[in-house]
């Protein structure tokens, strides 16, 4: 087949830079797999009264073949910003407009379990109202398997997990080198399954 | 036992008011069964850059016996302003200041099903993180005993859910009535449970 | 792209045959797409202990190209019977046998609601655990766009969704018209999503 | 108010013996509290054609105050021998006999995270439908306040969590140091809460 070049946007908020750090790593994994990855910040000041509003952000959405969503994990959920976006993305929910796109998402949090499924389980629902098309981890607890490396050492299935001490600023935060791994190899299983799903359309 | 009245907080997010008329609802239930309901309405002005602060609310629900938790569904879990609020309880969850509080929660879509146990389980996982203690639904589908009052029409079990077409605006809404008899049933049980769980530390 | 028939596996069990016909709906959906469908039912009697066992069904599931997953809902999640299948299959996960097929997931049961979104949820984190790709639901409630064709008219989305009454015999079980049709359609949706995912690997 | 000895019955699947042993260390904590706890392990042997029945294990659920439920984390979700005997209390369910009695639930993985959030959240499902009332764990990561025990070292809130390695065989098997300590507080915190919600209803 045809080897095209596809756009992968990762659409994240990050508080204390875990989160940007693992978007970072995923967008270094689809640009090694030949893939164009954009990052996409939700920041605070998008937001009016709780409602979030960037359209540039909106329109590189709408144009991407795939889209990353990452968010931490703060109450057991997606933070309120993040929330905010996915909210405002509800009209293009109602006509569909992401119906058939490749989704995937990551969180992180400060202890190893967290309750951080549960925020990879809503991802998915967000993307099955969006019948976008699911892409899962793909990689097994590299222990499991007699390595040592690190990937998926937290054991997610349905998204990529990393977990940090926490910081008291931004400038500390840095990933477990197990989790950067596993993100590289997620940014580069999502970009290959983009081109797979894509090919067929060309 | 000697009794007591308690005081129930019913803490939400509404968009187009049918939450509100829910929470109105429960509200009843709580007063008819002799105990006190306070309706904390989280609104968009209580926001700035995505997180929400009020003080005064804050002291009514640390001063309360329950929390009752109430949302919208969209996009599959609670509204992004009620995810505000709750972010910003996390102050109090570290301090584990709600501990052993009686928690509870409802939600409200415009489809049958509509994703709207995802909001309920969320809900679940905050109290979880909490310590509080989770008061489930607690009425059969009433149909299932032959009645037709319309009592737990849906099918809801770890809290209470509404159903009703969209409307374009928020004096048209109006609550299913089986819906609202399921809401004061169910202030009636959240407000039972409470005087139970409180007596013993009379 | 060429086009190649691809192989639907649709899994399932069925206590009184709803889910049974919901399967058979899926399947017609698959044929008229121009598609294998094959039905694949799960029994009591390739139990033993709890534990399941059928290696012609695994070696069909082996050979797919797409899984679907059926259970009723019930007490909120698979049927044992169901789950006693999906543990067999830890074989196959743990070597990963399973990677980069098409899944997807239908359910069943008595109430509106009912706790179905779990037993979906459910079957998504399995998927997960094997490295499939989740294919949604992907039509929106048909109301919503002002048809009464009944069309995913409980709201699901991360699968397909039945109710109907309870009955107390196989022989009366009968679904809801709008169900039906949902199932028809998502068949269709797998098939073509099958196809899609599998060109690019010809 | 007045002492009562109150029931605990621990209800739960073990196949390789991790979730036996954080059942038995519930129960230590239950007793150290002043309480009685019964172990009551589901085995293959209970079951026919994928069905669970043991009368003498339902009638002692019957009969206690608070049930609490444990299975390992199989796929994704409670193990099929264990969801046996929960379809199995679907009678039990629909005449709602275990309505306000304190449940809880713990689960054992062998990776960190690995999906058992949801079994945790499956476990409050069913307890839900049951119209029972939930406890959660109560242990904030011990680690967040500068401890060592492990107390809570994975971060579960809904209930419990257990990690070990994979072992071959049963008498291998042994609890991290932290989880055992975490299920016996566990044990304590669901003994005290039972103790109060019933004392109301000397």
């Amino acid at each position: 087949m045809a080897f095209y070049m596809r756009a992968v946007a990762i659409v994240y908020f990050s508080a204390n830079n875990h989160t940007h750090l693992m978007a970072e790593a995923i967008s270094e994994g689809v640009q090694k797999a030949g893939h164009q990855a954009e990052l996409l910040r939700i920041t605070g000041d998008q937001m009016s009264e709780g409602r979030w509003k960037d359209d540039a952000v909106m329109e590189k959405l709408n144009a991407a073949d795939a889209i990353v969503f990452g968010s931490p994990t703060y109450m057991g959920g997606v933070a309120a910003q993040f929330k905010a976006f996915i909210d405002a993305a509800s009209e293009v929910w109602f006509a569909q407009g992401w119906k058939d796109k490749i989704a995937a998402g990551f969180t992180h949090s400060s202890s190893l379990s967290g309750d951080k499924q549960g925020t990879l389980i809503y991802m998915a629902i967000n993307a099955a109202q969006h019948s976008m098309t699911w892409i899962n981890a793909g990689d097994m607890p590299s222990h499991y398997l007699g390595k040592s490396d690190g990937i998926n050492r937290l054991g997610a299935f349905m998204g990529v997990m990393g977990q940090s001490p926490m910081v008291s600023g931004d400038e500390e935060a840095q990933l477990d080198a197990g989790d950067r791994l596993t993100c590289v190899s997620f940014g580069d299983r999502i970009a290959k399954a983009t081109q797979r799903w894509m090919a067929a359309e060309e």
